[in-house]
């Protein structure tokens, strides 16, 4: 690879520490990667990526025929996704174990001198489960991230309308969110957009009534990959709220 | 150039149409671009940007050294920026006959069977001028748009730190606004991105200040450039304001 390790004392003497590099990969196309990201997973030795049991995962499937015939894959897998709600203590704490275990994995490999790409949908900082590695291996080993074209950028691209015009304002919500909180947040904003969407579309559908704005949102799935599709939220019948983003483009000034 | 020309009918009779392709070019270091971006910006026979007189152009610095020997470049020059107020009737009738001067001569190219790459800082659909042109050009001659990383995703990347987690809300507003409504978002947010600061610097410190989070404010100098540079908003005396995006990282949920 060609990063060079950063100067940060190893604790297997005499091996230069590896560098860990969360990468962006983009929404979803392979040529949506930056050229960073790009050289960074094809020259990786080592390439983890997070996904749910039984699944390929998503960033695993974005990078499909970019990594080295001799990667060695490190398959990260959730214990828990939608089993457990989101306000059980016992959520948290089973994901704060896994992440601290993933961290160790990582870090492992780090310290006898391996540099680690690991695979990040859309933009590691930006709702991204890197995160959670990030914070943990920061002053453990060296870190790098690469930025990435978001998701949602992928899907207000998806539409071929700008999402945003001069002094427009623009609210990132999930759809986890109480009802009430996402209506208030949907009436009150110029441009929107809504990820998260999964088992929630039933009360997102409620909460843009509620706002008034049920006919200027749109479901993008599948952005920048095979399969895309862009719906009317009214039309819209038989969507994958899973791989889904919920927009309203500004209206805002244009000379 | 590797992209072929849409179908479309063109007016000069056996010519096919070129196609006008608005690029993104992420927040400023030329290995941020996208493979596909890199690809047509290097293959580009002609180069279209915006830029204020006198100065080379944002988006033009970010490709320097990466165009054709032969390239062609067309440098469209804001006819005026801060010189007339926002409010001013004047202000959006001089830009709006700029924006159809720079259609009509961008899509006699394309008629003339050329294809034309249109240099755009992040992304082409975030608050960017191109949308002037795609809106105009739509309809009259093949366009396509290639996402990139936004300036934001640059700006929260060079603070090392996550700007969303969780449930978190991310507003984007422009310091544009009033400065009491800067303040309400200001306070109504988890994560705030600010852009389009300029001359608005001063408002946008006392709006910070009225929303009661100064300490969490971070100002981001010139994002994935040289001359990067990452401080705190009650440090910053020196900051250069129109290359600066403020943002409060989110602290939501985190395992």
């Amino acid at each position: 690879m060609s990063t060079a390790s950063l100067s940060v004392p190893s604790l297997t003497a005499h091996v230069p520490c590896g560098t860990i590099h969360g990468v962006g990969l983009g929404p979803g196309a392979p040529d949506l990667l930056s050229v960073r990201a790009d050289r960074l997973v094809r020259g990786a030795r080592h390439v983890a990526y997070f996904r749910k049991v039984g699944r390929p995962g998503q960033a695993r499937r974005i990078a499909e025929g970019m990594l080295r015939a001799d990667a060695i894959e490190i398959p990260m897998e959730y214990p828990v996704t939608t089993e457990i709600p989101l306000s059980d203590p016992r959520y948290n704490a089973c994901l704060s174990a896994f992440y601290a275990d993933c961290t160790e994995r990582l870090a492992e490999l780090a310290r006898a001198g391996e540099d680690i790409v690991v695979l990040c949908e859309g933009d590691p900082f930006f709702y991204g489960s890197f995160m959670h590695l990030h914070a943990r291996l920061t002053g453990m080993v060296p870190v790098a991230v690469v930025p990435g074209i978001t998701g949602m950028a992928g899907a207000w691209n998806a539409t071929g309308v700008p999402i945003t015009w001069g002094d427009d304002v623009l609210t990132v919500a999930m759809a986890t969110l109480p009802e009430e909180e996402l209506a208030r947040r949907i009436r009150d904003t110029d441009a929107l957009v809504v990820m998260k969407i999964g088992r929630n579309l039933p009360k997102l559908r409620r909460a843009v009534a509620a706002a008034g704005r049920e006919d200027a949102a749109w479901l993008v799935e599948h952005a920048a990959m095979p399969g895309q599709r862009v719906t009317r939220l009214v039309e819209a019948t038989s969507v994958t709220p899973y791989f889904s983003i919920l927009l309203i483009h500004g209206q805002g000034r244009r000379p």
